[in-house]
């Protein structure tokens, strides 16, 4: 022992800082070893996920979820009315994002979306008319997910709405999500104005066939390849998505002069698409839900296959625990906040759109989009680390998606609950950020992490 | 000196590697620091260095030259018809890529694309009459760089031949390039089939004047920003232009299609366009150009205003040495090449569109552009050691061109021929390799070098 003491040594400190702190202080040197024990040292979850831990089953399991993942080639298949298209979709039911929620405990953002939602329908003729329908119980308000849906912040969907429509040739399943608005005074924020009524008409009126006209001359789009292409030009097809819409827009617009569209709304459609750099994340997500939903349902895995937000819970869902829900307070998100406007003004985070996380994009592609931490905070190198630490919580390394800054190696996906518990890593999200008032609109943007008490409650679900 | 020898040394050895060799083999450890005596020891440019380091007069020089190209706002301004907007262009002229050059002495792919263009002319009706012409001296062949212009690859530009044109209004000047024909058979390559003409003919006939119709209804288009933009989406404007072009084709589609081009010609140049995306690339290096001439002939100034080959030698020009051309050998390009070639194959360097680097984007702005590394060899590490390497040969960064890996530092730009002559560091330039027979066309792409021997004789032209 005092040989030991008597040479200079190296230490490194695992865990709690107390113990180098000490050494610090006696003038020697510490490397420290950021640690803490699974589940921050709950006991029941411990116990759940040793048994989860090296069990060749969740192991056989994960595999098979994950090439299902892998394998997934979705498609753009066009465009329909949701409740033409989108299965289950009721005459008077509205889809929302996140976990499933009841009126009187949305955010203020998705009411005020449902108000509008109900006005684009001609439901009701007024916003306290609509209201009190909303209130009435007249309304079936859904989750998105329970329609194969997806759709970001109040990711409202109502009966009238066009979609896109996604299609999973290697599974054969099928995805929906809704158009983009643009960014300013829109539904998805909780606006319901008459400006954005009559922009939700126009969209199904004028984008929506026109697109579709379009898309019929292009044949299906292959989506995989396209956000690849954008992952090298900046893009994490989450909150950047300038370049996947440049380059729809180069593939769309050749197809749209060549198709039956008016040479009017061709314009129109063009014009509206371009200034609008967010255009293509709907199309990200709905391929993003289908490559997931491709990869849930494998008893005994615990990859995670949905992450949403419905602006007051966050919720998850696993590939081995069917259609259940694990749910933990939605976090508010300590972002860059647009002029006068801070977090106190913020609604807790909302959207589906975490979808492109759970996909192994989004945040978790970060590496790919440096000039984001000028929308969402940070610096270069943040980015970098963000990405690298995914590494930690998933199964596999996309090989569809490549990330040029770290040499062209796959982004981490596949997030498995066990490891999220285990290391205490959370999943990182690159979100927008809503007013709580419904109908002021996107104030900011911010890099946030998944709570820690939905994977814990998955892992408990997974074992038991 | 024994009480010294007794500790544990740390050894930094600079420059000749033996001294390091010697205390290795001995079992102590040097960090080895590359350097080289300025411009590898020669005495006489070391002399003239020493005259201009240090030098107010050439500091002063050089800063008002730098702040020239940083206030020079190039503006697209429209396309012209060569012979009636390109100053000084004769009516049986050719300009060329690179210093100046004589027919005989010309590569082969400089060749090949001029009897393409006297066939594009109308003044020889076969090749071997073209030939012949061109030999004859009948034809002017001249450099764009003396005409206000630039071209990559061969750089041909005739007088019947389409140019884009370049506006600095901060300073008055113009500049012009020729519009990018694609990849494949091309003229710049030095393919002259009849499908290279076709193009060309197609070009100036249909391709400039729609365009020209959309960019009357665009009004002067901001160079910088676009590419700026395009340098947070993985482009770096030289080698890179796929976020460039699908940037300019989404400003352009609405313009064009409120223009009043035919629809159906509207239709094709949208489709000819979205099929190359190399088709911002001259439209940058006019940019470059603009900026560059605007800090050309400053008295004194030993800021490199144009590098450019003529697939025989590179030239490179200074802005207080007027006129005059500093050559050398132009360096074969140790790159990646296509299959089925390799660098036996190669021309020389070759195109003015080295232009970018000397205006601080391509291979300067390769940290913005990590992906290129796939197309030109190496690694992402290598990008952004590239753009840090070319900091220590530049007077400035430009804050206009952010690189988002760096942190948004700009892009290292004002190459001083002293600096590059004192550190041996040489440019780095992002090329394309074309074959070296006429016709054959592009067989690969790399990262080269500009010769040391251009930059010490500018530096003893400067201090004599």
């Amino acid at each position: 022992m005092n040989s030991l003491f008597g040479q200079p040594l190296s230490v490194l400190n695992v865990g709690l800082a107390s113990f180098a702190d000490a050494i610090v202080q006696r003038g020697g040197a510490a490397t420290r070893i950021e640690w803490a024990p699974p589940a921050n040292g709950d006991a029941a979850v411990g116990t759940a996920l040793a048994r989860l831990v090296n069990d060749a089953k969740v192991e056989a399991a994960n595999a098979q979820a994950a090439e299902r993942y892998l394998a997934a080639q979705p498609r753009l298949e066009g465009i329909g009315i949701a409740r033409e298209v989108v299965p289950g979709m009721g005459s008077r039911m509205i889809l929302h994002a996140g976990p499933p929620i009841a009126w009187p405990r949305m955010c203020g953002p998705m009411q005020g979306a449902i108000v509008g939602a109900i006005l684009y329908e001609g439901w009701a003729d007024d916003a306290a008319k609509a209201r009190a329908m909303a209130e009435s119980g007249d309304i079936a308000f859904e989750p998105c997910h329970h329609h194969a849906a997806v759709g970001p912040m109040a990711g409202i969907v109502s009966p009238s709405m066009p979609v896109w429509m996604v299609r999973n040739p290697t599974h054969g399943n099928r995805s929906f999500s809704n158009l983009n608005e643009g960014l300013g005074k829109v539904l998805r924020f909780g606006a319901n104005g008459p400006e954005v009524i009559a922009r939700l008409k126009w969209m199904e009126k004028t984008l929506a066939p026109t697109l579709q006209a379009g898309l019929e001359v292009l044949k299906d789009l292959e989506i995989k390849p396209l956000m690849a292409q954008a992952l090298h030009m900046g893009d994490e097809v989450h909150n950047r998505n300038g370049a996947a819409s440049a380059l729809l827009i180069k593939r769309l617009v050749p197809a749209l002069l060549k198709s039956s569209a008016a040479p009017a709304d061709a314009a129109a459609v063009i014009e509206f698409i371009a200034g609008n750099d967010h255009f293509f994340l709907n199309i990200s997500m709905a391929a993003c839900k289908a490559m997931l939903d491709a990869a849930h349902g494998v008893a005994g895995s615990s990859m995670v296959t949905a992450m949403a937000r419905n602006g007051v819970e966050f919720g998850i869902r696993v590939s081995g625990t069917g259609e259940r829900w694990f749910t933990a307070p939605a976090p508010l998100v300590n972002g860059l906040y647009f002029p006068n406007h801070s977090i106190k003004d913020a609604a807790p985070d909302l959207g589906d759109s975490a979808i492109t996380e759970t996909a192994g994009v989004g945040g978790f592609a970060m590496a790919a989009a440096p000039a984001i931490v000028k929308f969402v905070g940070g610096s270069a190198q943040d980015a970098l680390a963000n990405t690298l630490a995914m590494t930690h919580i998933t199964l596999r390394r996309n090989p569809a998606f490549t990330l040029p800054a770290l040499d062209f190696a796959g982004t981490p996906a596949c997030i498995d609950a066990r490891r999220v518990v285990d290391t205490g890593i959370l999943p990182v999200i690159n979100t927008g950020i809503a007013h709580k008032e419904p109908g002021v609109g996107q104030i900011g943007a911010g890099v946030t992490r998944a709570p820690l008490a939905c994977f814990t409650q998955a892992v408990v679900a997974l074992a038991s």
